[in-house]
């Protein structure tokens, strides 16, 4: 069997799905604040920010801030951030940028109306129909990996998929950065918990793109999620990653985790004010550190169930602050994030629902990166394989949509329906087989198969018929072509690393 | 047991779902289309029916066209509107009205920004977990009338949830409109299947409502579906109900089914086209019967599955088109009917992403009639117990997230703010603990438990757990109060009526 031969018969055999493509949002978006509330908000924030402060628990940054200019640190430790400091700092941050990935076809564009489709990254554990729900392995990863890499709506992979609970935790995040440079060639979020952690992401992602320390501060290659540890702080290893990043202008998105009634008032102006100040004071850092660093504003803003504390997720509430932080991001000029949540513990219609709501808001809103896009289940806590697929039919669906609605003398298509009798039908005019082809939306997961054929087929739901087709394209996974030197060298770079780290043990 | 303690016990253990509720969209709505491409479809229209004209089957609505300045029937039977006779009759139509319920607090405002949750209307068939897929039977049908009439976010009854096959064809449509007005005080659709049929139900009506037929064409309290036979016809059944409800002050919802590349051209813009010349004839017809009488312009256009032929619903271009199809009708200052589609053949994670594609986009566009809002299933062919319980958990988290996202002082708790530490929770604030019943949305089926909890509660997954919701619903229903005379009445009417048939057969 020759190699050519090998590769036609699995591309006659491969999932049939949408080409890599750019999607942008053509509509206007959706504002659920009027414009006097996004500024009250605003203001709810800066006054926070000048009156209560916020925590920085990290000496060094809380150091850089003041010898910029901020007030020292009370001795409760809140840094005060005078309102127009705030304001004079923010300036700098870009409205847009590029973000590059190992192969520049997957180069992507932040801001504007682009949107970013992310897959799912933190969890501990992973998911399949065959084998439940366990801890994650590197292996599982890898596999997470090659589906994402064939997955074509999948713009970016999340910063690890799950926790490969196999590895030991002080270095593992090394074994993750070689499968996210080795197995995929989409540009992946780095795992930004520390100094040491957030350097390896450089220097890798460096050796990667064949690009010195240096050249790596041209262009954002590595975007990584800070999250500040709501209410009003960001810890340590976080402010760590933040002045790598800022510095080697790399990109911080930064996103306070606030659920309403928990981590931020039980209200949405409330959180929305709490979640904008902490947004503010990690991006007046990340300008302090260098002027014009990238920064996103992302928002992971619900609320908790009233009755039992618990995380709820895609939820009205969820949906309304996704609408609402991604309009004050824009008064802002900030790149927005917002996410795919859900709080199902399996791949059912609660998943799909609330991933609905999230999805949805997130797209009316003009997120520019939708984290957690694809495979999150169980309030984050898991990443489902089965979901992997639901959502990448979800994502199609959206960027499907998305695609302008084109009238013209063609499209409308007068002589065809003067040519179809009343009552008659279209499927033989030639203007419906000229666009036999392509002219609708081809699912990847959804069935139109009639209630028999569906039935002689075995009933079979769409959660299970998405356990077929991520084990198909795992099986169709090709890696993409990295230099034998470059795969080398990274090898050669974790291994050395490996063993400093195990010193240090 | 006295009746007070009946009741009592039943309210304790009934499900938590919202107050009954008008809804009403605060947000501008999306529109796909540039103000041109509105005006070309809208023209696109008006050049179909003067050039290619509609064809009316019905001898006696083709001659109320020709008295009123029609052009007489070409020999093809196609009646040629002219562009200005089109426009000026259609004028007349208003933009919105009220439509009575038997109980006047469900009276519903049709237009505008307000929308109205139908449950499904149509099906040959039902399903449920425990019996499955099955010919329906009147049984079946009274209790999907009691679960309807529970479920508080389902403003109207859509004539008929599925054909009670247990009856005879020619008499069922009165022990519909007899279960309709007596298990449920909403209003419900009628059975527009020819002229005898809709003056049962203008009779019923009448009867229920305490008025005669004078007093019923005050004011609108009863709305059918007038589906086109796509491509452009009307067939004799349907004629005949148009004339009897707009003379009768009765709403017409005018709804072409044009799948895309069957019934219509494989293009949106053409199958808008096709279907606004399709409205627009029918309303030209309306108007004419009765200047004034209430309309809809009805949409349902989606796109058949190219390999197949069968119906895809729920898809990217049924999506756009419910938009387009909403900016359209907006233009025509008419009042919108959308719906709540899916093709999958079981509640699964497809029936909750299709229905979400459909109902976000119904949603977005202004949609005044969510048609089939709850319980479609199967391409319309099944309605599923189960599915009207999901829906009603979407069409809920709709309603919610539609509410005004309020910015005062109170909510911004800037207060609250300053009370908790950096890192601390507000779970035990004053203003959490004023907040605890109400801040957010309570879900009737979405679970917030844990994997543990869910695990140890039998991994119910949320069709399962729709499952027993639906059965406390049933078992929870009580009959709205009607007068005996009434019931009485309308008794002694379908009674009456049906000699009658049985005497004709």
């Amino acid at each position: 069997m020759t190699r050519r031969g090998t590769r036609q018969r699995r591309i006659a055999g491969a999932i049939k799905q949408l080409p890599w493509q750019k999607v942008r949002n053509p509509w206007a978006p959706v504002d659920v604040l009027c414009e006097d509330s996004v500024e009250i908000i605003l203001n709810a924030a800066l006054d926070i920010l000048q009156e209560q402060g916020f925590r920085f628990l990290h000496d060094e940054s809380r150091h850089l801030l003041e010898s910029a200019g901020a007030n020292a640190a009370n001795d409760d430790g809140m840094t005060r951030l005078d309102r127009d400091f705030v304001l004079e700092n923010i300036e700098s941050a870009p409205s847009s940028f590029q973000l590059l990935a190992r192969n520049p076809k997957h180069s992507l564009d932040v801001g504007g109306n682009n949107i970013i489709f992310s897959s799912i990254g933190g969890p501990a554990f992973v998911s399949d129909m065959d084998n439940g729900r366990r801890a994650g392995t590197y292996k599982d990863l890898c596999d997470y990996f090659r589906v994402i890499q064939g997955l074509n709506i999948i713009h970016q992979e999340g910063g690890g998929c799950f926790e490969p609970m196999d590895l030991p935790p002080e270095s593992r995040h090394l074994d993750l950065y070689f499968a996210q440079l080795t197995l995929l060639d989409k540009n992946a979020q780095a795992y930004a918990l520390g100094r040491e952690r957030t350097i390896d992401c450089l220097e890798m992602t460096g050796i990667a793109l064949g690009k010195d320390r240096e050249e790596l501060t041209e262009q954002p290659a590595i975007l990584a999620i800070i999250n500040t540890n709501s209410p009003m702080q960001l810890d340590v290893p976080m402010s760590e990653a933040v002045l790598e990043l800022a510095a080697a202008n790399q990109v911080c998105c930064i996103t306070p985790f606030t659920l309403a009634g928990s981590m931020s008032p039980a209200t949405l102006a409330g959180t929305l004010a709490q979640q904008t100040a902490e947004v503010l004071a990690v991006v007046t850092l990340t300008q302090i550190v260098r002027t014009g660093a990238p920064v996103m504003y992302g928002a992971f803003a619900s609320n908790v169930d009233m009755q039992s504390g618990a995380p709820a997720l895609g939820t009205p509430e969820y949906a309304k602050m996704a609408l609402a932080s991604a309009q004050i991001s824009r008064r802002l000029r900030l790149p927005f994030r917002s996410s795919n949540t859900t709080t199902s513990n399996t791949v059912d219609v609660q998943a799909a629902y609330e991933g609905g709501m999230s999805l949805w808001s997130a797209i009316l809103g003009h997120t520019n990166l939708v984290n957690h896009a694809a495979g999150w289940l169980e309030g984050g806590l898991t990443a489902s394989f089965e979901k992997l697929i639901m959502d990448a039919e979800m994502l199609q669906m959206m960027a499907a949509t998305l695609q302008q609605l084109v009238v013209n003398t063609e499209e409308l298509a007068l002589e065809a329906i003067a040519e179809v009798p009343p009552g008659g039908h279209h499927f033989g005019t030639a203007h419906t087989l000229e666009r036999y082809e392509n002219a609708f939306y081809s699912p990847i997961l959804s069935s139109r198969q009639n209630f028999e054929a569906w039935q002689e087929d075995g009933c079979k739901d769409a959660t299970e018929r998405a356990n077929i087709i991520w084990k198909q394209l795992l099986s169709e996974y090709e890696q993409p072509f990295i230099e034998p030197s470059v795969e080398e060298a990274l090898r050669s770079y974790i291994d050395k690393r490996k063993t400093t780290i195990d010193k240090m043990m």
